[in-house]
């Protein structure tokens, strides 16, 4: 099979395979006591050029949820856009986490949210008891449909979101794709915008099974959510079972990510592939090509024949809507994607 | 203040308080072992001419919640319409009874569902672990725009439901204004359409703080919910705190709300006066009057001027919609209905 | 039937039932915006002599867990005796509502706590993310032996959870019954002994279906909850169907229990006539009579003979261990007391 | 420092990590579509010589918890040793993902439960809505005190805990040691002795991130779950977060940790050195050495002396009690073994 279903699909990419090896020696203390963890807060604030708490967790579904988890109570609504991650595909996973708060989800083109729709869903909460209350917004860069949020995109939507009291979390899957194509630094989509809680995604782009949550504890402004939050997160973590024992494993694939530089060259590589299935898919694109998902029209006979003929992809929701998705990997090889776009072209 | 903010602001009807009066005669047995509750199966049974298991719990949201948590799994979502009170109004009890199930949202005017907008809905679940599993059908009859389902209508929605492998629960907090508006049997709407679990309003009706559900156990067919539901509601219920230990004075409130046939006196009573208020207000009607609940556009300065003139009523949401809800009750005074109709008149 | 199965098989006391009545005049606000609900601060404040926030909600169970769901996180645990109500007898309701605290048994006589159990069984938590918090202890007044904790023994109980970050709820579901036998002020056994919140027992000892959970905002100290509890109550009280929208026959209730010295004058009652049944039971005993809980070593085949000759009660748990428990309430008749004497007198 | 604070602190066997660097070739179907996880039932199932469905996680808590879930409604009870991981060890985690259901403790030498004490419990609780309800018996294997049940102990206990309406659950944190140690087959004190699902540990013994949940599906008589268990234990561990996307690396450790033997190589090697330990402790032990744990009574003032001396280990809870636990891992060297053993030797 030629592989577009998803970037999950990819290996471990070297750095942090050799990472995992070297991790391998001997005895370490448990639990996040050792010397792999102790480095997390210093090297990924240093990449973001700002004071941080680190915690890994073993999948992007947890990072949400346990995220959400701590900015947001049971009575609290965190909203999002209908196509986000933690509404469409984590089989409520944030409910489970949250004991229950309520996604309460925002329309848009291209699965991003804009300021007016914003504003028109928050004017539905009324402050009593009969209704949740907006807590968090959530929005996920790069989005579901491979768009990306400009920092000024960012700061205002937070704006918007701390006025109203509410914290502002990132859901950062693809995070190292939105950064690479908008050409900034990590601190300009985050904390610098208003961020404050960020799920840095590392599997999708390399890693084996550590992500990353990312508390900015000292932005802008006042960090917006409550002084125990990282107690909490470490309390609600360990419940969730994901505090692994042997905890230099996790730390050590984030680390090898960030300072290999690794994050930005396979984005690069991905984002790069992705453009050339863009040209060759051309006015049948239903979105910009942005990151490393591409979106085509291609009707439901032509998906069938891509199946067919051997290439892996999702036909995109709803089945019969005629649409596809393809995306590129870190270790998407030339061949598949050469391959790919001649097929988009004989139709 | 003349009170048309909502039919709960009520007072408790005659028979209802003279039921508690009579059932207040030395000891009985605690947690539903008394002679009132003992009877609940029998008298609703009856009111339905179907087999049925009954429990009585102390407000509706509990009502909802807890038949709602009997239905569908952690996993599942419950599709209702946008307005509905499981979604708007019950900050979040659903979720927090069915411990972080999602409720799934589906437009549609007069805040009621199409066979076609559910059919759509419907369209985007898919059974995979990735997504929440469509396991229940929640409509309100009344619903919160005062609207009714016909029996026909609702029989497509389940008939839709069930081939899903989804339950029917309806909200039935208005449950007797619908009835008497459609000039139908109690079954006519629920099991023998295919209405599997009914929240059956008493409270904003007549009574004080009793509801009941009630679980049809052999509908048309087969009844589309778990065997061991009814043992589930059960300690559902308990550890919900609704268990009440004075059970009599719960069935108390059901038994006499039937018997008296006051639930029918008090629905066609509240009814009739909205009629009064929907011809006044006329072409500014934004929602046909069928039930007690009458809703016009009046613009913000008109609102302000009958809550100025000492009228009780709520601005609907969104509040710079320049939309007023106004509700009659069983008890709402004639006197009061000719000056808000002199009022709307005015303008 | 004798009635001695629990207090909550008696009626409701002529005062509750009159207030009920009485408030059952006209319309009026809905959600507690009643003007019933507007004087418990006051009313119950006085009781206490002291600044409260005082909440109704439907059930002992409730009372409880809303409680303690506010004093307690999900990492926490609830310091309780073995025998207590939210252990033994709430089905999990406290577990329910906290989203999944634990509750830590402490064993002890006649249901009671002592200084140095409590410090015990605190030396096995460790403040690491391991292992739950000690948050919350929870003191039965009278227990569920009917036995009564004084003054300075809640204060030495309070000192110590205090010292270690906990808060002190107290479960009062029979707090009349023991004020009575202490002859102290309600003050006595709760803020100034260092209680921070109550669950005010109403319905045992006359009640309908309305208890009250009373938060002590200014007590000898700082209240030991968070200062946002309050809020958060209302907010878990609505999640839980607890917020009944007819919230003048809830308010009615407590004033009325309050307002007309019945709270005292039913317990006294009820106190005294158990009393009478210690003085049968004599050596056979198993727990001195405090209260209105009578504990006598029958043996099975006595209480199957009791049971057999009309009256009713407990065999308590372990069921084989052939003790009967008693229970006296508001509208225990005279005649059934004597004929109870009078069996246990003939053996 | 010398390391015997827990057996997860050493590091990934040779055998284990090869898998995953073999495993790291090109794409691979997400969720757990990839080849590795296909072979998972099968040989799982042919270690066990039974019919299996297995199920990857992340942790041992994960592991628990979720089997739990499964297994115990929210108003069920999980009987289990007070000392046992779910009670002590996993803060609550059980509560979290049962949505509250209670876990109750019994009490026995060597952390294990005998049968009498399993039934004196047992004799506790009634068939009544008022208190949870008996439905998992957990037992571990080998026990936190390092003892192991023999398989006429598990079918003793486990015939009382079905024919109670019970499942049993077996937390297998350290199984390998226990088998080896009992010198039988896996099957034996598996499902041939009764146990329903099994938390077979990996990550102590070995492992880098993957432990397995193992359902027996035809055990000697139907299996003691719900048929639709393990559709259930898929949508909850989705929810969880721990179905993680790239599966390949999770299967292949537990892959390669049965098909290399070094399950029981590692196994053999701890229980070996624990041995040592024990006879250098020789009258101080305060449990037999039947695995690879060793609790040493040694006074508070030799624990200091051996902490500063290099030796990593904990004092046991409370920790005023002067115990001490030495744990041996698969990769604890030989020398540190002497230098415990000869430091042990002179007081």
């Amino acid at each position: 099979m030629r592989y577009f279903k998803s970037d999950n699909t990819a290996a471990v990419c070297p750095p942090v395979l050799a990472a995992l090896i070297a991790a391998n020696q001997g005895a370490s203390l448990a639990y996040g006591a050792d010397d792999w963890t102790a480095r997390l807060d210093t090297v990924v604030g240093e990449f973001f050029g700002a004071s941080v708490r680190v915690f890994t967790v073993l999948s992007g579904t947890a990072a949400n949820s346990l995220a959400l988890a701590t900015l947001c109570p049971p009575w609290g609504t965190v909203l999002t856009h209908r196509e986000a991650h933690i509404e469409r595909d984590e089989c409520g996973a944030p409910e489970f986490f949250t004991s229950g708060a309520k996604i309460s989800v925002i329309e848009g083109p291209y699965a991003k949210i804009s300021p007016t729709a914003l504003r028109e869903r928050l004017a539905w909460f009324e402050p009593h008891v009969h209704g949740v209350q907006p807590k968090v917004l959530s929005l996920t860069q790069a989005t579901e449909r491979g768009a990306v949020y400009t920092p000024a995109e960012i700061a205002t939507l937070a704006e918007i979101a701390h006025a109203r009291g509410m914290s502002v979390h990132m859901d950062g899957a693809r995070f190292a794709n939105a950064v690479v194509a908008l050409g900034c630094q990590p601190a300009d989509v985050t904390w610098r915008a208003g961020v404050d809680a960020l799920s840095l995604g590392v599997i999708k782009n390399g890693g084996m099974n550590a992500e990353a949550v990312v508390f900015f504890t000292d932005g802008a402004a006042a960090p917006a959510f409550p002084t125990d939050a990282v107690s909490e997160f470490e309390f609600r973590r360990k419940r969730a079972g994901h505090l692994v024992c042997k905890g230099r494993y996790m730390a050590a694939q984030v680390l090898a990510y960030i300072e290999s530089g690794v994050w930005r060259r396979n984005a690069e590589h991905a984002n790069r592939l992705a453009r050339q299935i863009g040209v060759a898919a051309g006015a049948r694109l239903t979105a910009p090509v942005e990151t490393n998902q591409v979106f085509v029209k291609l009707g439901s006979k032509r998906i069938a024949e891509l199946l067919e003929a051997g290439f892996g992809f999702y036909p995109w929701a709803p089945e019969n809507a005629g649409e596809a998705r393809f995306v590129v990997s870190w270790d998407t090889a030339t061949e598949d994607i050469d391959a790919l776009c001649a097929a988009l072209a004989t139709n």
